[in-house]
Formats: structure tokens, C-alpha cells, sequence
């Protein structure tokens, strides 16, 4: 059907958003149209608000709406240990643990040679320069273990180790909660190979 | 995680999309921050389009940016027969079939006592008025076929009768490309009842 202009607008707009196809996008569209006005305009300025505020923590590369941002400025935190993840969901789940006391880098993706994703369309040099000049002790690679994350951390090893910070990766092994007989070979053969002394 | 504020304020929105739950919405969010501008501004534009722009047709009730809408003042549709329909999606799902050249009525709602949905809260009051003074021949009751959908068009067949306009409710029974085999009882013993000579 054709559908009034600013529908379909609304519709191909919403669309473009990840895991929203044609249907749901038409979905979201009806639901906008039923909803109060006060909902939409709230909508409407969250996201300009996001737009407007939010940049990148000049330290860490994370999303803030303070430079810097309010773990790199927390003094309670140890600045010289700094965790490298992928992108910012990935820090805000690694938060959500509660145990860790170091900082962040956020490269904003990862490797992937295939994308034509290189260190350079990444914040590999942000990262160098943090650790040329500020003291950093301890670097851990926490990004994912699929095979972007693997190549990014072994493209990071191998480009932070003239440095001399000491180089960790967090462990690869069987989640929690799981059951061996399910686990994959690949997963398996890293649990044992990096077993610890109880 | 504490998220900063204009983050978690358009986490907190996005939250309330039909379908879009806190996981969602914080990829929605990610999303959005790494987008550019001039995408998030056109998504606030068209949402705030939507609502400026938008109005319901005065003849059918339809969503559009013209009243009538352009099925309504379409000079080649027969205004004499009336398809009703829960909602907007519902019209789209039917003009999308393209067959059909009567004009719609939409509901916005079906009713549903449960919920405290009552006939005064969906737009039956406009389908009663445009049958008693537009010379409707037809109405076709083209509601869902579940609880909600059946009891809407059993009240619009007692409410409609006294005005005399021949009812018709769209065919229940096998959808296309169904095996008989896995369809449940209801349905079979619809299709059954529904039966047509060859």
C-alpha cells in the first residue's frame, strides 16, 4: 500500500536501525502514530540530547557526557591498569561485574581485515599514545574471542610489547553454569590448557 | 553500570517501543551514539513528522496526511461497501493484496471487556454514523480471528443489522500452502462448514 508520506518516511527512518526490518519498522511506525504526543517529542529529544551532549572521554574513549569521563576521573580508580575492549557495551557489561578497579579503552571496533577494517580505522593510536606517556603498568585484552577479537589481540600484543607494560588476556574457558558434555572442542581445549591449582 | 544521563534517558525511551526490552534498548543507544547526525536528526524529524502531519481520515478513520485519505477521495472505489478493520496494519496487510476496491473503516482497537475495552473506546460510534447517512450497502468484517477479533464482530453484527447493510465476515479456515494435517480443530471444522462447490 501507499502509505501517507510521513509515515513512510518514519517507516524507511526506522529501518535503518539494527535488527529492525520492514515489519517492525512498520510496527514501531503504527506505534508511534497511537502514542501521546509528549512520548514522541520525549523521543525526539533524547536523541538530539545524545547527539548534542555525549562525545569521547579524551583518556579512555568511552561515551561521556564529561571529558574526562567518570571512571577515568575517579581517584579511587587505578589508572595504571587499563582494560581494552571493543566497544562501549562491552566496558558497561565489564562494569556491571563490579569487581574491577583499573580504566578502560574503547577501540569502537575491531580488527577485521575481511570489513577492510584496519588499526587505523580502530583507537589503536589513542591507546598508544596512552601507554607511551602515561605509565601504564598493566594492559588487559578483554575484547571478544571470536575471531575479529583474537586478531585484534594479537595484533595489540604485538604492537604494545616494545612498550614493556605487562600484557594480560582474560580467560577463555567453560562459562558458568554450563555443562562440559555441551562445550565445543576449541572451548574445551583452552579450559584445560589453562587450568589453575586449587 | 551508571550510565551518563542523556545515555540512560534514551535507553529509558527507547525502552517503551513495543517489543524493545533494556538489551535492546542499549543497542538501539550504542547505535545511535555512533551514527551520524544527520541520521539521528532525520529520526527525530520524521517522528516529529509523523505527529505534525498526520491525522485520522474523517470518513474512515485511517492515519493520513489528508482528509479524506486518498482511498476515501478516490473517485474509482466503491464507497458503498466497507471493510472493517482493527487497525491501520491490518488496512495495509488487505490493500497490499490489491483485489479489493471498496473503502475501510478502521477501529483503532477491538473490543476486549477484560481489559476494560468497551465499545465507546474504539471508533464504532463513526462506523454507526456513516452507515446510517452514507447509503453503505456493504460491510465486510474483517477483524482478527481471535477472542478479541470475534467478539468485536459479533457486537458490530447485532449493532449494524438494524440498519440494514448486508454483513459479511471474511472467510475463516486453511491458510495457503498449509498441510491439513498439522491445522487444529477449530480451524478444519471452520473450513468444513465454510465449504464451497467447485
Amino acid at each position: 500500500m501507499r502509505y501517507a508520506e510521513p509515515i513512510s518516511r518514519l517507516i524507511k527512518t526506522f529501518s535503518k536501525l539494527p535488527g529492525v526490518g520492514g515489519k517492525t519498522a512498520s510496527r514501531l511506525a503504527l506505534f508511534i502514530m497511537n502514542s501521546e504526543r509528549e512520548y514522541v517529542e520525549e523521543l525526539a529529544a533524547s536523541l538530539i540530547g545524545v547527539k548534542d551532549k555525549v562525545g569521547l572521554c579524551s583518556v579512555c574513549m568511552t561515551f561521556s557526557d564529561n571529558d574526562p569521563c567518570h571512571i577515568c576521573s575517579d581517584t579511587a580508580r587505578d589508572t595504571s591498569t587499563v582494560c581494552v575492549v571493543g566497544d562501549y557495551r562491552d566496558m558497561v557489561a565489564l562494569e556491571d561485574v563490579g569487581s574491577y578497579r583499573g580504566t578502560y579503552h574503547i577501540l569502537h571496533g575491531l580488527l577485521a581485515p575481511l570489513k577492510g577494517i584496519g588499526p587505523e580505522d580502530i583507537r589503536i593510536k589513542e591507546l598508544l599514545t596512552r601507554i607511551k606517556t602515561k605509565g601504564i603498568k598493566e594492559v588487559i585484552l578483554a575484547t571478544s574471542f571470536d575471531a575479529e577479537g583474537e586478531a585484534t589481540a594479537t595484533y595489540l600484543t604485538n604492537a604494545l610489547k616494545p612498550y614493556g607494560p605487562k600484557l594480560t588476556r582474560i580467560a577463555s574457558g567453560v562459562p558458568a553454569g554450563s555443562y562440559i558434555e555441551y562445550m565445543d572442542c576449541v572451548t574445551l581445549g583452552r579450559a584445560m590448557e589453562g587450568r589453575r591449582e586449587v
